[in-house]
């Protein structure tokens, strides 16, 4: 039963996949050279065509199948589409990398790509299609869901918790999937360093993607996801490591009113933890995504929602309410107060996966490298 | 800067809290003995006592205080219930365990004890109370916040990504914090698996107990924490661990419609995924908490909110459509049928902290023992 060692499942689905995708370019090869309209059948997801098969124990899609053929000029999009996410697909599996939903939506938007989605939900339902096509799930195609807070890097730590774990040492670099920043990270004492930075990112993704591209080798940094709102244990845990470690921390969140106030809680506290010390790292360097980065990078953006959009809590809103805390002496010149003018200047916003337009690797390549030495911290 | 090696500082925080504890009761005893009405001052979190310290660079509370004094009455209430958490804080750090927000609201409940919260965020709020008499947080009282999808337990796997990583190996359980359940987890291989069951949780805050309570050492088994709905990714690692290494797979869930509903998905897969293959396990058992558990181990509970009480998407509602789901022939006598029945009878949910009415070891001690004697795992 167990003890079973099973050495080469994944790299036969891996291979598996990729001829799947092959067989795809070849039948639409052969279609076109074939003088036919090239086409694509994909089984119906409406509820109608959805069952339980009680033999297999699951849910299942019935018979009932869509043709998406370029014969028909409506279908001439999505079929592009689809072909286009294969490709993606197939080069992620190749260089064994990964993605978002929300990466594909962005590499769309590449300069050379003609492919275009109108927002995520478009390029999210050709992804579903495309599994529908393959019978694979997008995970096998290297586009995974997001995962939650987790640090990263060359720091060994010593339990202190839980019992029974007291006294263990862990270097944070040997799991490429992260440490979790449970109970136990929290609790522990650090033994030893060798990164001379921290860099925490708002979006996990880009934590697995600093990871896959070795940004914490190129740059010798730690690195922490907060994954949107940093949850307390992982504002203390940056706190510690800028405190007892004395090392810099740099903070990358997506460029937008939300992303600013992950930072400034960081830095600054949150308004409910006032009674509290400790959980705040006023050494701590906000990072962007600027204002002045969308314009210096052309990322692609969207506009801001404000009150006609959205009644309560909207994107514009929260930028006033930014610009007021930001608005004392204290801050006079700052970044905040720069950036802060120029977003409500721009009232457009954009994400840190928006620099995927660029390819997956420029976010490190140029990006990151270049932040760092307008920061000061290389 | 980096390589500086801090062992101590946590020792020195569970030391410094600790006294800060004994303190608290220290007081409260010559109070008594003085033969004045025992009280606590309180700095007051309105927001009128809430401001920027510009040196600090974070929030904190001006001067005001509120006096909580035994004098009055109405104070009698709350001055017991912060020195009750103060009791458990001082017990959790003591036996070196942790819990959570929502554990010390069911942990009030037990025999014995008189301390009554009316709802958990009247609870929520004595602690923060405490946080603010202590200046110490909740986390050093080893009151914990939630992480995410996870995995622990004697299973080493090979990295097949991300590059760089392909071929190294890794026990996940080497750390006490989990493994996330990430990309590199995802489509890692299985090497070598001691462990002889996979045991599936809904709430990560019991799959950290169930690795304080060494149980997977206890019933040798694998640990996964899917943190609510499972993430696909979690779902298909399920599936592998079950079809190859033939591992038993249950899972154990909140005693409501949605704890039923996250089992159904990781056994029968969803409607949105009708169009994959792989993603869900029929041969895992949903193991409860069962209604009947609710009896048999009289557990608090709270009442189904029903159409009067939530327009939209209520507990009622939802079991009702379960209750339909499992109308076939297939599942006809089923424990499905027969709990989901009860179900309808009692009106009454309940969560998995629940069992900390009877302490923070008895739902491994206790209900795990006997829930894999009862479903034959054993």
């Amino acid at each position: 039963m167990s003890g079973r060692k099973t050495i080469g499942t994944i790299k036969m689905r891996n291979r598996q996949v990729t001829d799947s995708l092959k067989g795809l370019g070849t039948r639409i090869y052969d279609q076109i050279e074939d003088r036919k309209f090239p086409w694509v059948d994909i089984k119906s997801r409406t509820s109608q065509n959805i069952k339980m098969d009680e033999k297999l124990g699951q849910y299942v899609l019935g018979p009932k199948t869509i043709k998406r053929s370029a014969h028909n000029r409506r279908n001439l999009k999505p079929l592009s589409q689809i072909l286009w996410v294969s490709t993606v697909g197939k080069e992620l599996l190749e260089q064994n990398k990964t993605s978002t939903l929300r990466d594909v939506f962005y590499m769309a938007q590449g300069e050379g790509t003609e492919i275009q989605f109108a927002e995520q939900s478009e390029s999210d339902d050709i992804i579903t299609d495309l599994e529908t096509v393959l019978n694979a799930a997008r995970e096998d195609l290297h586009i995974y869901p997001k995962e939650r807070s987790a640090i990263f890097g060359d720091l060994t730590v010593e339990y202190t918790s839980p019992p029974g774990w007291e006294g263990q040492k862990r270097n944070t670099a040997l799991d490429p999937n992260g440490t979790v920043i449970g109970p136990p990270m929290t609790s522990a004492e650090f033994v030893k360093c060798q990164a001379d930075k921290l860099i925490v990112v708002e979006k996990h993704a880009m934590f697995t993607r600093f990871i896959e591209e070795g940004a914490y080798k190129k740059f010798n940094a730690l690195l922490i996801s907060s994954e949107g709102q940093a949850p307390r244990a992982t504002r203390k845990l940056i706190r510690r490591l800028s405190t007892e470690l004395d090392l810099p921390v740099m903070i990358l969140t997506d460029g937008d009113p939300w992303g600013i106030s992950i930072a400034s809680v960081i830095i600054h506290g949150s308004v409910n933890c006032a009674h509290l010390r400790d959980l705040n790292t006023p050494e701590a360097v906000w990072a962007g995504i600027y204002a002045s980065d969308i314009v210096k990078y052309k990322l692609p953006t969207v506009r801001m929602t404000d009150r006609t959009m959205q009644k309560r809590g909207s994107d514009v809103e929260k930028l006033d309410k930014l610009a007021q805390f930001f608005d004392t002496p204290a801050f006079k010149n700052t970044v905040w107060q720069k950036e802060i003018a120029l977003y409500e200047k721009l009232k457009r916003k954009c994400e840190l996966e928006a620099f995927s337009r660029y390819g997956l690797s420029f976010v490190v390549d140029k990006y990151l490298k270049d932040k760092i030495k307008e920061i000061g911290f290389s």
